[in-house]
């Protein structure tokens, strides 16, 4: 059976190729997705779907009530783009200046349409339910997944996988972690008030721009001096915008970062560190600031007996040479928020492919990658979801 | 002669400050100002005056023949407006948002106007020429005083003067000094070409952020450690953008600046000391940057003869003891290029009024000044054209 | 017989801990070891052992050879102190102004002297050769267990073991991890040469100790920005010298620090942004710099097969309750040179208490141990040396 | 009667160079001077003049009665050395490591004793008292001119001089300014406690090292933001010492710099700061501190009357073109202090020479002087004192 639904997925990888592309073009933003859930929703239907739509704001949850009872799995892929001007030569550029799919999201999309489509056709002899989550604004915080477990996308489901295309891992592998596999991810929000005046006449004024880049500098120490350094953890700044023109000290700086860890106790020392700092070195320099600290995503928490029902797809799709077990990734991922609710796994597939170019990380202007993962990670979700419903029976032949 | 004019100007004082007002209420920015010089063309139009505009791009020049031969001396002033959110409670308010009269343009204008007003009553008794210049984008790099000269507003004018009201000194004051008196002002812009990435994953970028960060920081050493502690000088920088969103490191940041000297060796020093701490900060971090560095707008020099002319002037006018002389100012103007053509003299005029809370400095947000300066700008002007144009014979009673 | 030798060395405790507070009031810095060899020489030689003293430089080898055929196997323990100034109350506090035993390696020496003296008991029983390896200089770098494998300390040996006491480990475990478990350590130093001057006159000068403290702060971005957070690394300053007096600039400053890193990738990462960032940053000030960068100590390899070894033992004498694995150290250890020679293990004895106020870290001025340790690590080295001798067949009872 | 005094001047001009060199074989830091005030001594004693030594410490002031009456005058010389590494080739280099005249109060005191023994040689015709103030500690902190001025050394005293010779002005020249000529100096000594403990676990110490080079770079927006640029000022961290070895993170850091004025205003602004941004930035690395603030010189008043008789008298020695005015020196002088109880001038004579390699700034290793100054400096003080005490009417001819 699965090499039949293997076959099919090939067979439709041009039309799927061509809905990636189509989403590539027409990139939307965060919480601003309207055509996107829209075309999504679309071909759900035509496949005889029962469709959901505007799920927790934006979401789309297709159902697939398989012929035969049994228990209901969820595949997710989320379909935000980012504010990132694409300096690609692709001729599927994106067409939205400042706007584009730099994180492969149209491909999952695209993927989860194609695996859907396949399983459509075999209705019949699947054991249980399935329900294909597209989920709305993952980049964003707060985030979609969030809000789509609030509107009840997960009612009645029992196991969930998800998948990211990796432009950082070589095509044809799989990658995934056992227990808490991503890091957490906060953000942090900071507006300097300094007080405004002309160029030539600093001591009049009090500068926060300079007191913001002092700022910055100052919590490189967080890091470097504060964190146990076999913690895992980034700080980021993200966004620094303060002044105009050349000649007038501004009125205040606008900082916004992220802050990435695993360990609890890290989290915690950062969020206190970060607020400390940037309180010392506002009073430092006689400016007065709003400081917000947002625990957003949890981490990502990897089932461990399902993660090995993984690995056994894994090993007989790409082989065991192909497998990366046991590494954890510094993103973070809100796929976290569906683990709080149900048992789940999420897994890497790779997409880096030097020979084309898709070298550049994920959130590059440059960003590429290899669209045959389409294939890898539709093969993986077909694979899981049967293995999953018939506990254990239908699994693809070894590699 | 003179007391009769300072009547009349008092008289038409509530049309000048309903002037001032509208154009308050409406600024515009330097190089797209298109309302306020047709304002002004129309208003010296009426006065019966020769009138040229889009002098230089958007000047304009009013030309009052007198009804005497004699010299020809203009009078200048500014009227564009800043990038600065007004943040008063007044009630002519500007109604553009983001764009602000913070630096008293538009009071030089209304003043200008109305000294045009004024003596285009007595024109038959003038013995010579007088050229009103209203110039466009005095607070841009380049400004409008260099093309307004190229374009020929300074033909045959033998002397100009130009005065600047102050919400830094008190209302009542006039403040000159002889020789060099306002700093040169040069403009910088960097752009820091950094690798965007994933916030998460700082390893794979190269932070443009944190570097140009590093670089505003180290940038306070020219000043500290570079220049002679006994030479005047401000290297401010007054813009800094860099990404856009928390979780994303950004490809570059654009940090735009100015610097201010009165000494050309510090100012050398400085232009020096910039590009290479920009380069080696970049270097450091393993960014790329290109740098620009705009000389621009020479020191004020008021001829030393001519400033006695002032002096005299301003004695008889608001008394001995509200004249200050002498001290120089951090702010450059672009007066500058016009008395690189001919001898000129510019002058201080307070307007910093402490009971109607006039006492933010230039270019704030909370920017006023006290109106009255109209009437002591005026005054001053038409004293000094008359005194220059009878060879001193007219001249102000003593206060 | 290890039940009768554990009873014999706490019968000898009073004595150890004597020993560890003499060497605890007298202690000597890294290479200038006098008297501490020449009491472990005088302890071991009583015992009737083979010594060997200036092993390497300051190094003191004892050698018991059992009364049967067998292997040989060493134990080592260093016996260097600490440039610091002790803050304790103890009574025994160091007696040297400036000098501590603030790491334990007086408890290490007089544990290591304990096991001599009870082995030594049992002499004719041993089926093989026990090596007593006391080594100096471990603190320093280059250090002493280089030197005393150079010079032949391991000639003939078949394993080696080595223990740490810890501050911050809870007394009563013992912890170890197979394979790399602690962090490679290189050392750099760099001095700035800028140009001194008087203090009023920057201009005429080229500021060290600016450009030094701008180095500092930019060298905190190096584990920030450009080590994978998910690789534990550390980039300390321990040292910054420049300058004497107020009103003086200096004419150099004199920074040294140390790098810790486990992956050999991010030790280069660091090692060329490390050089990179001096020298940019002294271009930056106009100031040259002499740059040495030291790759020392490399990182603890446990042999995996003797890890087990060393769990077995610990499970048995502190319970698997108190055994903790797979937890590596961001100390460096030169105990690491042996283990290129030979296979060996070194793991982490608990010596913290907080009822007696041991918490402090270790190289802190208020570090103090909960000396039972001594017990600990002693019946440790003796289970080891025997069950390894023993091929397997001597071990503790279970506790 | 001058012309003699300058002939006889310079024929004991190579025993004052000899006196000079000795000096500068033999320097003696501030407060600790033994043998320099003890060869004053028996210089001045030898001369027959009356003599006091350990004035306010270890000043040595010599005292001639002239055979006529009159007012009563003080010259002043300072004699101690400085804390720097003697780099020059000069065969009279200092014989003391660590310790030089860089500052050339050596030949300060060198022609002061010359200028004793030449007035003394025409006691009978002096129509007053001349003091010869030689004065220990300059460039210390508090210096020796508080303490001799506490200890009577100006009693009776009508008018002093002072004079400085400079490597930064060419030899021949004499510099005066009016009124304020010199800035005020203040000291300040901050340590920064963190906590100690290993390179390695940086998480576990409060790096006061790193806290303190973050503090020296925020110190030097002082300078660049809070003080007018229209101000002179200097702040100088002079000394940063922290830790000793490379893996050690220290307890503290030491810091101790200076504070370099003319304006009060600034003073001020800068003294706040200077303790807002040092503990501001201890908070924010959560170290704690101790700051000391230590007002300590005034800045020089040149008596506006007295500085044109200097001015004239170096106009008849050196011309007109040689002589500067109106500048302002960055240094400061505790000369100040003498001119708090009664009028006097300092001044500054050349000796820079490009041709003998004395170029480098004061203070530098590398210092060296034109020694002809001694003739200078020893006319003018010649020049002055017998001008003052005959109330001009005894003066040089024209150059």
């Amino acid at each position: 059976m699965l090499r039949k639904l293997f076959d099919e997925l090939e067979e439709i990888y041009p039309e799927l190729v061509d809905i990636r592309r189509d989403l590539h073009m027409y990139p939307e933003l965060s919480h601003q997705e309207v055509n996107t859930p829209r075309k999504i929703a679309e071909y759900l239907e035509k496949l005889g779907l029962e469709v959901r739509t505007e799920v927790g704001g934006r979401g789309v949850v297709g159902t697939l009530k398989g012929g035969k009872p049994g228990k209901t799995v969820a595949l997710r892929a989320d379909f935000d783009a980012l504010p990132i001007q694409e300096e690609t030569d692709v001729e599927y550029k994106s067409r939205v200046p400042g706007v584009m799919h730099a994180c492969g999201h149209d491909l999952h999309t695209a993927t989860l349409l194609g695996v859907a489509k396949v399983l459509s056709g075999v209705r019949d002899e699947i054991p249980g339910t399935i329900k294909f989550i597209h989920q709305f604004a993952e980049e964003a915080t707060p985030g979609g997944a969030k809000a789509m477990v609030a509107d009840g996308c997960l009612d009645g489901v029992d196991m969930i996988y998800g998948a990211h295309v990796m432009s950082t891992e070589e095509f044809g592998t799989v990658s995934v972690k056992e227990g808490y596999a991503s890091s957490a991810q906060d953000d942090f929000n900071i507006v300097i008030h300094g007080r405004g005046g002309h160029g030539s006449q600093p001591h009049l004024s009090v500068d926060p721009l300079v007191t913001g880049s002092q700022l910055v500098v100052n919590l490189q120490q967080i890091v470097s001096r504060r964190v146990d350094p076999l913690q895992a953890a980034a700080v980021t700044v993200g966004s620094f915008v303060s002044g105009e023109v050349n000649n007038v000290i501004p009125d205040s700086a606008v900082i916004k970062g992220t802050v990435r860890t695993f360990d609890e106790e890290a989290r915690t020392i950062i969020a206190e560190a970060l607020e400390n700092v940037t309180n010392a070195t506002c009073t430092a320099n006689g400016a007065t600031v709003d400081f917000e600290y947002i625990k957003d995503c949890p981490s990502i928490y990897n089932d461990p007996q399902e993660t090995k029902r993984v690995e056994e797809m894994a090993t007989l799709l790409v082989g065991k040479e192909n497998l990366i077990t046991g590494v954890p990734m510094m993103g973070s991922e809100d796929f976290a928020f569906y683990q709080k609710e149900v048992p789940g796994v999420y897994f890497l597939v790779g997409g880096r492919n030097e020979e084309i170019g898709a070298v550049f990380p994920h959130h590059h202007p440059k960003f590429t990658i290899d669209e045959r993962a389409i294939l890898h990670i539709g093969n993986m979700f077909i694979s899981l979801v049967l293995n999953f419903l018939s506990d254990g029976k239908i699994k693809p032949e070894s590699k």
